[in-house]
């Protein structure tokens, strides 16, 4: 059951894209697996991807792709992920390129291939092209939500989001789609993160705005702090909307993009969250008064990882010695005197200890939410940061030691 | 139940230590709770202490008398941590070696304070108090095994051993105690080990063999990363077995003397492991042709903490998938297309992939033990190191989120 989150009612078409979904046979269970966003002539599209040594074969490949074309579609396969194949792992992933040139008449290398799913087997060809031509056939603007089911792997509900703001005069249209529980059964890796809008960005400034807004949605998150080899998240500007292109970083037109962009992000971003193998909470956690980013970002993580605050966490347990035993060793400087620790409003450390009006009822009110916010304050310095994870229970435990099937 | 672990038969006195163990009712079990420890005059002991920013009062305090003054006496408690109390923590820590030297006629200084268990409630003085004349009539060199029971929290057996062996003609005695199983239930803190040889060896020396054990024993193992507020190691040398004192590092006498402290050190450490809370699995993670300890310490130390790695081993699943996911994200340089990977002796990664030898059936008969190694070759230089861990079972989670009974 995800934490506070149920499947959008609709999602919004975006000028300029185009989808289609099919099951292609790659899941065993017949359920849509393969996925073509077609994106029009003139768009602009950036990506950022998984920093796995062992990033699986199509990304290595989109990202050659990406540098030397402007991509026209992106071929997303769920099932099979691609990943520790090989050098047959990256000849499969150009040839599910071919194929898609060869159907639609682009290019090969404005084709970007995405794979989710068990680790260690070949993409079956055969399955994919087959499909391609229906596939092909079928792509339309309003197929955002089949599109998004189509790269679930062990998600339990479709995540996307729209929204729509003014620039320039001009309604500007986002919409996105997550997936990603953790990276599990049986090695079902990967998030994965498609936005697209309408607005005219350049190319620069589009990259920027990835960067600006992953940084605090999608590297913001934590199940069980292992990266897959395969994540990946595209951002794409058709330019349909017909604004004058946002061409300058600094300018308020940048800023309003920014702003909402990072809306989606964070969105789809939390949303995997919501939706982590075996949870049943969702955790905001805010470290303030750092001296460095770095270091607040070095505290929320060790806070986020500790399998006993997640237990804890799980058994909606007060246990703050275990949070302040966490942040004490996230290798960061601070003073344990002059730290406080708060379970949403409730201070529950200071002065180097349990605080003094601290009562354990006002700490169990708290913990017995399903959405929970804890607030560390380092008062070393003026820097914040704020991530957000999922708890560790009896259900991750046998999700992720079921005998792969 | 404990992985490959029985307890020891019997445990050898060492000239110059004495022992002894109550039930002073600081454990609601009635079960012993209360170690005194004396050391002969003309010893030296050395210690090592947790890096945790919060760490516990009895820590701060030991270190401080440390430093001023060669121990007599260790106080020990089982049952409270002593952690998280603030300024009266320090002041209790402090009552308890003024309530040891009053009785034994020693300097305060003279006294180390060492807690384990709940975080964040304070030490009770009075049962310290009440039961010290009884610990210090029944002092004797044969009591290490109910020393060992006295520091127990949630392990589930006593951990020590003996060994002997000859110094420029004389046999020198080892013996040493470890707890600790995990950081747990609730905030039941902290790895402690005590060991004590009859050997002469200056301070100096001593120093640097605590050091160095230290490296290959506690500080290479890992249950689920959680550092503890009161984790403590100690190396006492009574001298009682009259050698000429070891005072130099590079010497045969030393060399020696560091194999066996080192020894004593790992089984110690590993008992530790094989004992971890809910393990159903002891497994030897071995890092090779690194470019730096640092390189091969942090990829051992990413697997080690894996979630994903170690599900799959409580699930004898041999997904070696998961592993090539945590080297691949543990932030050290390496060419995928040259690592190698081996479950016991098996290879299972080569060529950036699964080998191409490899079959699932020999992966699992690996899998299977309850005695598992695995080891990566970097092959990017000529570094290793070697960890210690346990898996990740029902049991960890029932054990961490059982409520605070």
């Amino acid at each position: 059951m995800a934490v506070g989150l149920i499947e959008p009612d609709s999602l919004l078409p975006v000028k300029g894209i185009r989808l289609s979904a099919i099951a292609s046979g790659i899941k065993k269970n017949a359920n849509s697996d393969l996925v073509l966003i077609e994106i029009a002539q003139g768009s602009h599209c950036v990506a950022v991807f998984t920093q796995n040594k062992f990033c699986a074969a199509p990304i290595t490949l989109a990202k050659k792709h990406l540098s030397l074309a402007c991509p026209r579609y992106l071929i997303i396969n769920s099932g099979n992920a691609n990943a520790g194949t090989g050098e047959q792992g990256l000849n499969d992933a150009l040839q599910s390129c071919q194929l898609v040139a060869d159907q639609t008449g682009c290019k090969t290398q404005q084709v970007l291939p995405f794979s989710t799913g068990v680790i260690g087997e070949y993409l079956p060809l055969k399955k994919i092209s087959h499909a391609l031509p229906e596939l092909s056939q079928n792509l339309h603007a309003d197929q955002w939500k089949n599109a998004g089911r189509g790269i679930m792997t062990t998600d339990t509900l479709l995540k996307g989001v729209s929204k729509q703001f003014e620039l320039q005069g001009k309604t500007i249209t986002i919409t996105g789609l997550s997936k990603g529980a953790g990276m599990i059964q049986p090695n079902m890796a990967t998030m994965l993160g498609y936005v697209a809008m309408d607005a005219a960005v350049s190319r620069d400034v589009l990259q920027q705005c990835i960067k600006a807004a992953v940084r605090l949605s999608f590297n913001a998150i934590t199940v069980d702090s292992d990266t897959s080899t395969n994540d990946a998240c595209v951002l794409i500007a058709t330019g349909c909307a017909e604004n004058d292109p946002v061409t300058e970083a600094g300018s308020d037109d940048y800023k309003q993009l920014l702003e909402a962009v990072t809306e989606v992000f964070m969105y789809l971003a939390q949303a995997i969250i919501r939706d982590a193998e075996g949870a049943t909470k969702f955790v905001s956690l805010r470290v303030n008064s750092a001296s460095t980013e770095n270091d607040a970002r070095q505290v929320a993580y060790t806070v986020a990882h500790s399998p006993l605050v997640k237990t804890a966490l799980f058994a909606s347990d007060p246990n703050w010695g275990r949070i302040l035993a966490a942040v004490g060793r996230a290798g960061v400087e601070f003073d344990p005197g002059k730290i406080k620790i708060y379970l949403g409003d409730v201070c529950i450390v200071s002065n180097g200890g349990r605080d003094v009006a601290y009562t354990e009822d006002q700490g169990q009110q708290v913990m017995q939410q399903s959405e929970i916010s804890i607030r560390i304050e380092l008062n070393t310095g003026v820097q914040s940061c704020c991530i957000w994870t999922s708890d560790l229970s009896y259900d991750y435990v046998k999700i992720n030691s079921e005998y792969r099937s």
